[in-house]
């Protein structure tokens, strides 16, 4: 099997914790060739490392970035994926120059309009739900968001192994007279069947965490919107709760009792563990993970994009997309 | 001073709490009318009642229902106040229906394009930043987000006594390139300069909770997302704290000491609390109350719409909306 391409130049806590990662996760059998300047990654802990000369930094614009840096590490490490050398790309770098260089090197699937962003939403308990798109297209047309829904219902099944994922509609009410005309055609569309997607009507921003369905479709400005406001909301609610616990001596002995299970039910809804997001509709495996990606979370994206790329993720995408929204 | 028109039949505790809470709001010195059934609003605790027929639920089509029950307690609440005969409204009933009702029988301000609402957003420790369109316009011009930005100031400066308050644009990063056409177009248009508004830039989802800018403007499709995100996902901390406090004896324990503290932190960044969501841009003042509200959170309303109606928060509204936008 074909190594993962991983960007070791990646992410906040790059190269230390990514390459930490990647050792991990090669222990682990999965395969892992590192991408960056020998000189910036230092010591590869023994894995192989395709080297560059160039880095595309974190607040880079994208676009221009890639353009003008062939030889950074995101841009290799897709060419790695087009030219046959690796199976799946992972970086915790910069995402929308993850995103072009994914889809300039690594190309469109036939038929895909637009790639788009899947991101795991968490459900305690069970398998995340994810949303789509998250962010890669601030301006879409109803057959993108067709598109969407069956991509990401392929995705949920290899990802997590759910049999006939549900899709829901992110709208401002239940009925299908809500929301703006982009959504009331969606859901036309979606009501009335479309190869490979369980339509089960609309959800509203309430419903987005602990999601009643596995798939939420929304256009990328929607999504990135609700999915920030989502961290951000459960970032304030931390606060609060640190806030209460540092009150006084009681408050502090009984946060010494319920920190241990506070920080366990905070880790299982934290984006370090879902393997990070995916780039669905190029023609190969992408995840971007998390710019505060540690070891942990990085092993975990290579597992997951090393399993994606084995089960022909992107050949399953395309075969559904090709059956059309009708 | 003319008594605030209360839907006595608004909201999943009425009438009883809402009776209630009109008596607390009355005792408190804010001349207050009850609009309703008598049959159904049943004792006034000595308050004046306005009598009706019709009772508009909260699962019926707004506009219809708005358009049917001419003599329902929404509407002739609405009536009350534009013949003079109230100052203001006060519903926690069908938001869509409060909505109708006030632009159809108030009217909209001379100048104003769309009336739009702002909902509070807790910031622990001040005044609550305003999110405006929370969900009135689902399709927004940019011309119509100008006015938003000016009408919240206006009422963020009545309401909560800031002095020069700030306005930011909500979207998916912080550079003026970023986001949809609308806006981009929003943001050169507030950028430009316009009167009454003081612009600092965009915000992105997770800066919605203890927002940095005291007014966020945008679309109210958007809006509606976001807020119900930020509500589901507080929601949804609540439940992971609570499961955790819930785990065992000793968890149990340490959760009767910080339960009291815990449900003080969630009591400050309650809806309960901030006096309910508020209606721009008609010939009046029109408080929106969350449908859930108890009999402290209507007393609170009544004081808010009984003190903007003093204060002349129309007239301020119409007077810097006819400055235009440049």
């Amino acid at each position: 099997m074909l190594p993962v391409a991983l960007d070791a130049m990646g992410g906040d806590k790059a190269p230390a914790e990514i390459v930490a990662g990647a050792r991990q996760a090669a222990d682990g059998g999965v395969p892992v060739v590192l991408v960056g300047p020998p000189e910036l990654v230092g010591d590869t802990l023994g894995l192989e490392l395709v080297p560059c000369t160039e880095v595309i930094a974190m607040a880079e614009d994208p676009a221009a970035a890639v353009r003008r840096k062939k030889d950074s590490s995101l841009v290799r490490a897709a060419e790695l994926v087009r030219d046959g050398r690796a199976s799946a790309m992972v970086s915790a770098g910069n995402t929308g120059a993850t995103m072009a260089s994914a889809l300039l090197r690594m190309g469109r699937l036939p038929g895909v309009v637009r790639p788009c962003i899947a991101t795991p939403m968490p459900r305690p308990g069970r398998a995340p739900a994810v949303l789509v798109d998250s962010g890669a297209n601030v301006e879409c047309t109803g057959a993108m968001l067709v598109q969407f829904a069956q991509m990401a219902s392929v995705y949920v099944q290899e990802r997590y192994r759910v049999r006939e994922p549900t899709v829901a509609l992110l709208s401002v009410g239940e009925e299908a007279t809500k929301g703006t005309p982009l959504v009331k055609e969606v859901h036309g569309l979606l009501a009335a069947g479309v190869p490979g997607v369980r339509f089960v009507g609309n959800v509203e921003g309430r419903d987005l965490l602990d999601c009643r369905a596995d798939v939420v479709v929304t256009d990328g400005f929607t999504g990135n919107v609700a999915l920030k406001t989502a961290e951000g909301a459960l970032r304030f609610a931390m606060g609060l709760v640190l806030g209460v616990l540092a009150h006084d001596d009681q408050t502090r002995s009984a946060g010494d009792v319920l920190l241990p299970h506070l920080l366990g039910a905070a880790a299982e809804v934290d984006p370090e563990r879902t393997g990070g997001a995916m780039l669905l509709g190029v023609d190969g495996v992408c995840v971007i993970s998390h710019g505060s990606s540690s070891a942990v979370a990085i092993a975990n994206a290579l597992r997951v994009a090393h399993d994606l790329a084995k089960s022909g993720l992107a050949t399953r995408v395309a075969d559904l997309v090709a059956r059309g929204a009708s």
